[in-house]
């Protein structure tokens, strides 16, 4: 058995999606070996590979067995384990890659979505303690049927996270292709700075509004086992930005960060009889269809009748739709209205918790912009406004800037 | 437990090369099925697959370790299998895929060149009982250590014929591109008849003189075993060639097939002193670096040393001329030359144990052609000469002529 620490390191498609990169992710790899560390390596597929699979299969059946597609995708991080062990082979590290399967990440029965219910660490243990490099085919497992299963969208991230739980590792890190948490986009603000940290809570938040840098459900086991993470760039050496548990300087700071998401439409159903299943009927339908339902507001009315708004993803506006018609037309609705002209603005931080006045001043920023708000959604540590996608960039700088994001403290 | 007979099917890299094949090959699949058979499909990787994966890997390491490249390798079939399960599904049909491993094709540890050492019927038989057709992945399985093996080229032919072993088929369909074995090579030999029937002796001798329909090895489990093949073609539904025990016909015809290889080149080492122990070292050497040596001619001179002549294939020249100058320095042996310049012909037919004359007729029809005999090697059922490459043509044609293989019997 190695008494060493452990570290975990996680590097997403992007980061081995050449045969070049995939050098380049051996040579961190193995840094990080070098410092006296116990690494285990978790990768995700190469590039665009999950998704030329899916391509295939769409080719011969829209609508694929799970079982099947899980055996499919799981393909996909099996090249990217065996490549990256061969990488480290070159430069005279010792490595061993591992399926999901033969590693024991056990899951449920749920394909295309399973949940990890337990890791046997026995086999990584071993290889540790014979002083190997110990490779993770991220986003798969194998169910208690014996059938390989895959974690969904962004599974190598919950498979990092799960497998520096187990491993008590002393930290789990998510290589990416940028260069840590910001306070904005940086794309859309010149000046957002790097956060140095950021609270589990704060990253959840952030993560499920589509700032797309880690999966959210992983963030949640993150907290909730406290499991220490680095989000860095693969390619460069500087530090990223440490999520781990809220501390008193946190707290200090109103905001952490602004974002913005594009990628949303808004649905209005108006004319619902104000009757008790009515909403209930139309959202276990979107449900069903796995359609990600965001910002819900339903407005009472005088008529008896009552307008419901919510909003979901562009990209399954067309299922989204045809739902939408259809619960529509049961419940006997006047009109349903689809609107992609919106933007998802939002300010995150676990400040908001103790002082008062944060949606004010949001409000009021806005306002002297003229900007429109059309719908306001908040929870404890975030306040979320809907606005025209047009006006998207200039309120995430106005905003940034009235909460002196671009001040370092 | 299902008391139907059992068909095992084979389908090539070509015959799912793309998802239109894989199409058609469910069709084909089913017809079986609806037959009234219960069906295990094995499935070699889509077309260019493997190849493309070796690519990937020679990018990274040009001597990657064995057993990751068995990891890497063994998605291309896992990939099929799924596909193939969603092509059934969508045409009505309960099938299920499975790698290897799942089905417990148990082999050796001799990472990507494995053999099968016993094959877990369990699995399979119970998912037939359900009334499902099973499809298995070709070329793979695993080892006593739990690790994923391939069972190199043409491996996926060994599960086929190995799992119609286990499981007492009635029939081995081996599924190509071609619509069986013929004669001789049809783009060489315009009449060239297709076969109905051949004996596992000769289709051997044909495999392994680069007929390139079967792979050799899983001939001669076939034979063992006395496994029934079809070689048939996957875009056709005409018979193609049963391959079984020989009969009382079969030897009534002397030669059954003319065959050419040029795919090999030949290595003269010339001045090597006549002393015990010389010509072992120079093969151990080669079959150490896994070069596959052909016909071997040692000739006893007078003056103490002696000249040794094989044939290996032209693509693994760079490998072996590596090997041979060197074991030829070590030797001291007064010269080494290397002639690409070369094409092995040979005829075939178990009627030849009973028949003299079938290498006079062959030397005699080559000579009234004027090509001049380079070298020769002969076994029971077979006669090769080398012979000039340019004349490979004329003289396969020539022989087919001569030995009447035009004419139907």
């Amino acid at each position: 058995m190695s008494k060493k620490d452990i570290i975990v390191q996680k590097f997403g498609g992007t980061s081995v999606a050449t045969p070049e990169r995939i050098k380049n992710v051996a040579k961190k790899v193995s840094a990080c070996k070098r410092k006296g560390y116990d690494v285990v390596v978790v990768v995700s597929a190469l590039g665009e590979t999950t998704d030329e699979l899916i391509k295939l299969a769409d080719q011969i059946d829209t609508d694929p067995s799970e079982r099947e597609m899980d055996m499919l995708l799981s393909t996909g991080e099996q090249i990217s384990v065996a490549l990256l062990a061969m990488a480290l082979h070159k430069i005279g590290e010792e490595a061993i890659s591992f399926t999901g399967a033969q590693v024991g990440i056990m899951t449920d029965t749920s394909h295309t979505k399973a949940r990890i219910l337990d890791i046997s660490t026995e086999r990584i243990k071993k290889e540790l303690g014979k002083g190997k490099i110990v490779i993770v085919a991220g986003f798969q497992g194998i169910s208690l049927h014996h059938e390989i299963t895959t974690l969904g969208r962004g599974g190598s991230d919950m498979t990092a996270v799960a497998l520096a739980k187990v491993l008590k590792a002393k930290m789990c890190e998510i290589y990416t292709d940028v260069k840590g948490i910001y306070t904005a986009d940086p794309r859309i603000v010149g000046n957002a700075r790097k956060l140095d940290t950021i609270c589990y809570d704060e990253m959840l938040e952030l993560a499920s509004l589509g700032a797309q840098v880690m999966q959210a459900r992983s963030m949640e086991v993150a907290s909730k086992f406290n499991v220490p993470i680095h989000v860095r760039s693969s390619f460069s050496d500087d530090n990223g930005t440490i999520i781990g548990k809220e501390d008193k300087k946190m707290e200090e700071v109103l905001v952490r960060g602004v974002t913005v998401n594009k990628g949303e439409a808004r649905v209005i159903v108006s004319g619902v009889p104000d009757k008790p299943g009515e909403a209930s009927r139309l959202f276990e339908y979107l449900a069903k269809e796995n359609i990600n339902v965001d910002m819900i507001i339903q407005n009472k009315s005088t008529s008896g009748t009552t307008d419901i708004t919510f909003t979901a993803p562009e990209s399954s506006l067309a299922r989204t739709q045809k739902v939408v018609d259809k619960a529509s037309k049961e419940m006997g609705s006047a009109e349903v209205k689809y609107d992609k002209d919106i933007a998802k603005l939002s300010v995150v931080g676990i400040g908001m918790r103790s002082h008062a006045g944060v949606a004010a001043k949001m409000f009021k920023c806005l306002a002297s912009k003229k900007i429109n708000i059309e719908m306001i959604s908040t929870s404890e540590i975030k306040i979320s406004c809907v606005i025209k996608r047009k006006d998207a960039d200039e309120a995430v700088k106005a905003l940034h800037k009235a909460f002196g994001l671009d001040k370092v403290r």
